[in-house]
């Protein structure tokens, strides 16, 4: 298994262009003043979908031969995978079927039907197995979130634009949970020497720092109870490890209440609308956790889907003072 | 009185370059597909200070001569005006005083304060009074939120660079409160013959509509109970009301209900946080109140200075499906 490099990312640019957005990079004063250094966001929580998920399954979908295409596809994911793909499938035409865990959201689940998809029910621990089986009996390809040579390429397409977006980074941040984003942003950073690849990932889902620590993958005994609902993974993908050792990406964590100072400084400071998984990047440069003065920090907002009533309520709980303007 | 024309909105946006921001623009898919029209939203809820107020109170303050400055500026506001003196006299080191109410929420004071401005407590509906019984003491200059001829000017710029952002507009909206904005707008598009201007207001604080129909600034008995709490003004502004007469300005009214809808729109589907002032011309686009089918649209979100504890539990009580990804 050698595995996807930089020119598959390249590949999945050209064939994105005119399909995903190229999506808009926000800067806060207040924040570089705060933190001496630079700091450029980009806005994939605007991505097709509110996602940059959209990205790695249409190019995934698009790379299938019509035999394949006309058959459909199977995934299993309770959040932007299965909204990405299902809006993907829609737009190539592709039947698309995802499992789902019983209690998804009902909000994920209403956005993935919308799109046209076929939602399968198990339990979540099962979802793989289900789903590859469906698999085998429906001839279905299956189009794994994270561990997919076509998912990683494409999703490195964010950090690809990125770069080409903003001269001179020395900094490159995204959150990690089975690692699609991470490793495809390093594939694609790897054109540039002088960028270094961060990953951060919630304290309570350390898997990818340990694993990244102990050089083997390390499973998580349960899901993890993380405000960061992407970032729910156990393990990271074999790809996607391999991928990560090879370029000697880092993994830093942060705790959970320095996920939601950041979610609240996106929101009300940025007036930004993006998820929690999004805001693990910048939680990282609020609690210090990572020291950037007098660097350029490019940091992917990784997706914008809430569930308000859900979401609400603990933002309201851990209100600071980030809602009051500045310059 | 002339009043300000709309080659004083160009000399404003000059003096404003490399000053104020030049916001983004943001569009949907949904919307327009929704619509059949195309909706272009000008983003100054990432103006500096959080609104397009920074726009007219820096233009004004950066107009006085040395004495003046010295001496500093008196005004009367509890929102985004107040946010945005505060700030221009920072960074052109003018003394700004702002009268407040007693019960203005802690947050915009706090706001104005941060920003380096003295507070003076008074009653809601003496400020005015108040602001200019100090004028006339300390020889402050008095620097109204919208009756003022260098404050319409600077609000114009936003609508002046909207037109040069997007070409062909037929319809330029906005919402509608003392009538800064609305006029500055109006001016900055009547260079462009073929744009219309439409102001947008809450049906309970329709002082604006009654005063174009009637012919005569119409005065509120009190301060209206709206949501777009920019918006809770009684009567136009003198030169405000004068401009909109003469270029022929339309003032549309939405309810209370269809501008959390837009709300909701804006912050679910666009991801964008703003406050819901900044909601209520797209509440004339999605209630049919205007109707714009095969027209191309402009909006200007005129801000996202929310007060958290206050907004929240409303847009939770009025959740719809505007959470849903799309397209």
């Amino acid at each position: 298994m050698s595995g996807p490099g930089r020119e598959d990312v390249e590949r999945a640019a050209v064939a994105l262009e005119g399909v995903a957005h190229r999506t808009p990079l926000f800067r806060s004063r207040t924040l570089d003043r705060l933190l001496r250094a630079e700091v450029v966001f980009k806005g994939e929580h605007l991505q097709r979908g509110g996602a940059f998920k959209f990205r790695g399954a249409w190019y995934a979908l698009s790379r299938l031969d019509a035999d394949a295409r006309a058959r459909g596809v199977v995934s299993w994911s309770s959040g932007n995978h299965a909204g990405g793909l299902a809006l993907a499938g829609r737009l190539l035409s592709v039947p698309v079927t995802v499992v789902m865990p019983h209690d998804a959201p009902t909000s994920k689940r209403a956005a993935v039907e919308g799109y046209g998809a076929t939602v399968v029910e198990s339990e979540a621990v099962r979802r793989e197995e289900v789903g590859m089986e469906l698999a085998r009996r429906k001839g279905w390809t299956p189009i794994p979130p994270y561990d997919h040579d076509d998912i990683i390429a494409g999703q490195g397409t964010a950090a690809a634009e990125l770069l080409e977006q903003v001269d001179g980074l020395d900094l490159l941040l995204t959150p990690v949970g089975g690692g699609g984003l991470l490793a495809g942003s390093a594939l694609a950073a790897s054109a540039y020497p002088s960028v270094e690849v961060v990953g951060v990932e919630p304290a309570v889902a350390d898997d990818a720092a340990r694993s990244l620590q102990q050089g083997r993958i390390v499973v998580l005994d349960r899901v993890p109870d993380t405000i960061a609902d992407g970032l729910r993974t156990r393990f990271l993908g074999q790809r996607n490890f391999a991928i990560l050792r090879r370029l000697g990406v880092r993994v830093v964590t942060v705790r959970e209440e320095d996920i939601l100072r950041a979610l609240r400084w996106l929101w009300w400071r940025m007036k930004l609308v993006v998820e929690p998984s999004a805001a693990v990047p910048l939680a990282a440069l609020l609690s210090g956790a990572l020291a950037v003065e007098g660097r350029r920090v490019g940091v992917i907002l990784s997706g914008g889907n809430v569930d308000p009533p859900t979401l609400l309520p603990r933002l309201l709980q851990a209100e600071g003072d980030e809602h009051l303007p500045s310059g």
